[in-house]
């Protein structure tokens, strides 16, 4: 296929990447240029603008928020202006659900095709091309656009024809990870302050009960006091804990541990941690019980 | 072996019963004589009292709380005072480090061995002998009892020589579990009030990220909002939160979740749900929301 | 003094009447024009849009919230557009420190004044002209508007020269209302339970160390259960917390309590309360307890 | 009166000095003598031995928690082994509802009177005899040890038979004091950071709906970070909070505001703290915003 891809971060350049693997033309735009300029050594034709990446069947972004994706989306030469009729918006970025609703509006509008995809996996995962994507859209369209996910993912979830349910899942999902953070840095406050070892009591979590890759990445890097580089920014982590209370006060629904998380994030942001992988919120209940602080 | 049984509720009359298919000669207490009984069919020899569950190599206890560990170990006709020299009290409830502590000592006075063993799984496991067993004392103490940790559960966890890390690790992680449950909660809350399916959502979180026996148990349980009979009753719930509420003041590290949870359990018991499975408190989130009480 | 008046609800009608009383010559404007024909029998004159009330030396805005405020201001009719170059507009509405901040800009470009002057009272205290006023802006705008502030308040406190200033204040003011409703509903539920009364419990307090109009006020509301009418409903009290809580995501200051607060309203509104007086978030605490909910 | 007084810390010495001024005639106890030396300059007898300070009509205990209560009223030369048939014991300690009762039980049973009593105020009111008494008892039993109160306070509550009622009432009271400390923090810790001053802050509200002793107190305290010496110090602090965790344990009431306050004293003893006064726990939320510890 013929692919635009916008976005090209550490998620979005290893996305790109194995979407030429797969044979896909790829047109890749970015913000800073040099980082297309990176790709093309693998074979993508860098865009000159964000109106050059739509000349294809498809167009993916992959950008960091609701700004972000706004920015490229509407306007004079945004996606909205520049994309055929006929052709698929595939947004992997994690955004509110309020925005997807605006994009599935406007495109439906323009007489494209829109389709929430928004991906589950830190960047080791992007570049082996196991991300697991979740995706919702109207059956043909998504159809359409799965050669996209095959590409990049071990397996796609379809959810359905909404396609800001498929950004409420991932805004959930990376609520849920957080959640296993914060717990999991407090039971590791808790036992390694008695004498524990972190690694022999993480070990023994995850041979048993939290047998899961969630329990493993995180508690791995919480064991190891591993926070740079960030896989993962926390400030990226305070976003999606935003979104997540955001989708629940639409929806009128309390989350007490995504408002203790929020905290959480802007203490680490206001302490010096900004630059940390979001895991080391997780670091914060030690720093409270006497330990240093992760920054 | 020949070993004593103090403790035939659920998890400890299978666990007995395991003991008994393992070819070890048991002896069976418990308060109300008919579970004894129940477990005679099995082979087991019924006791007359604490001391009379004392007489053999091992003495076993699985009880609800510090009071009912505490009422068989000390006094006058007492574990302390009914077991010979050289035999070993194994300790797999689950109960204070504060007790576990004094269990130590005291049991060394006596020249008595100590062995915190608590374990991890519900009573299907213990069933099918497939518990996980947290295990701390001095060495050699453990070697001997290690037939006990063979017969009912999969896999043994030796954590040192200090009893009360056992006790302390088996704390922390049903803290573990019960932030998996109200976070779980939490995020069913959220994507159920927009239409998502908890079953299917359940399938894509234990597919990916979530792949783990805690999140497939507690989310089975969350999505069909199965909370009778209880496996694990809600009671108990609160007391294993406030156990690892009270270690964290001994070790002056707090444990915000856990406060949380507190007090979820405490709505959850004065709103009717005293009888339910502990994994009740993940629905409150939805109450909170607008739906049923569990209850 | 020849002042314009937006935003006629319970407390807007009994502050531009006590304009009038206090000499003022007042044109009043109200989306629904009814609430300026009321007021007309005190003597204002009913402007007939926006651009009509802005034809004197001072227009009053007394909003809902940031959209309401933004509405009348911004656009080809509003208030930029229509107020007289030197002329003020004083922003009594609880907005956010983001609005303040734009507004403050787009009236310096304009040419006009801008004094944020949020006020501390419920319907009753504005009636009786016994608001708190919390001014801030450039004091020579300050000075000349302040025959407002004295009509309507028993006191103005001038906070400074930055206008957002006095929105934080404000903001914050109603937060730590909040956390009295909510802590004040914790302890009587707590002692209820146990069979003191709630009126005598109160006395008690407020003879004592809580000896102020904010304990005797909604001290009294939660005692008696008294939730309707709504002298501030639990919408305005969740957009103010809200607001205090996106100060803090600006100024990375965690507020747990404040937290807290966002989760109880959100609660309050999904179980039935949206139309109770915002002092109902504290009857939850004994709702949790067992007893009724307050709607 | 003849009174015996035991426990002359801050608060005990201040209460019997005034017991000296009224006329009584007081016998001191202090486990360390020193302080019983120092208060004989004032006319008081030192007491060699509790029961040498129950020989009067009245024995007042003023002590800092549960089990410095049961040391000296419990064993066999304790109060209860001590005092005369008919004669008093005053109970003035914050301590849980459970020892109230159980005091209660056991001086009925020796045909001696009990009173719960405990007191509202810092040393600095105890010195001036202006604390706030909440008395619960038989009301005879009341009445015969009124002078008692006459001459320590300022003004006394009777709250009914149930001795339990008055420690109840002193709990709660500490938790809302705790809570107006935390939320006062928290607003103190977002307006300074945007440069407002807390001096300032602080006048504007208790010139307003926070005209309260409490607000004035603790929030003079945190504007000026005056943490040193501890008028009350965290510690007791955290045992008040969990005084209150408590009795909303027995009486099935979640109180979030408290379980937040719980896990603060935790940090702040953690960090260092715990010789602080209490309200150091409302500068934990300026310190996980970015400015430094208070200890």
């Amino acid at each position: 296929m013929k692919i635009g891809f916008i976005g090209l971060g550490n998620m979005g350049a290893a996305m790109a990447a194995n979407l030429l693997k797969a044979g896909h033309v790829v047109t890749a735009y970015n913000r800073s240029p040099d980082k297309a300029t990176a790709l093309a050594a693998q074979g993508a034709r860098p865009a000159a603008s964000v109106a050059d990446a739509c000349q294809g069947d498809v167009v993916v972004t992959m950008l960091a928020n609701d700004d972000a994706v706004r920015a490229v989306t509407f306007g004079d030469d945004g996606i909205l202006a520049s994309l055929s009729e006929g052709a698929v918006h595939v947004s992997s970025s994690t955004v509110s659900t309020a925005l997807a609703e605006r994009l599935t509006e406007a495109h439906a509008t323009a007489g494209q095709g829109f389709v929430a995809a928004p991906v589950f996996g830190r960047p080791e995962a992007a570049a082996a091309a196991k991300l697991f994507v979740v995706a919702a859209g109207a059956p043909a369209t998504v159809e359409k656009v799965s050669p996209v996910f095959d590409a990049i993912g071990q397996r796609t979830f379809i959810l359905g024809e909404d396609p800001q349910a498929a950004n409420l899942v991932k805004i959930s999902g990376n609520f849920l990870i957080a959640s296993v953070i914060e717990s999991l840095g407090e039971a590791m406050a808790l036992v390694s302050k008695a004498g524990v070892d972190k690694q022999q009591y993480l070990e023994l979590l995850t041979s048993t009960l939290f047998d899961a890759p969630v329990y493993r990445t995180y508690g791995g890097l919480l064991a190891r006091e591993e926070f740079t580089p960030a896989g993962f920014a926390a400030t990226l982590g305070l976003k999606d804990v935003k979104l997540a209370l955001s989708a629940g006060e639409e929806l009128q629904v309390p989350l007490p541990v995504a408002s203790l998380l929020r905290d959480r994030f802007l203490t680490l942001l206001a302490t010096g941690g900004a630059e940390l992988d979001w895991s080391a919120v997780g670091a914060l209940s030690a720093w409270e019980a006497g330990s240093d602080h992760p920054a």
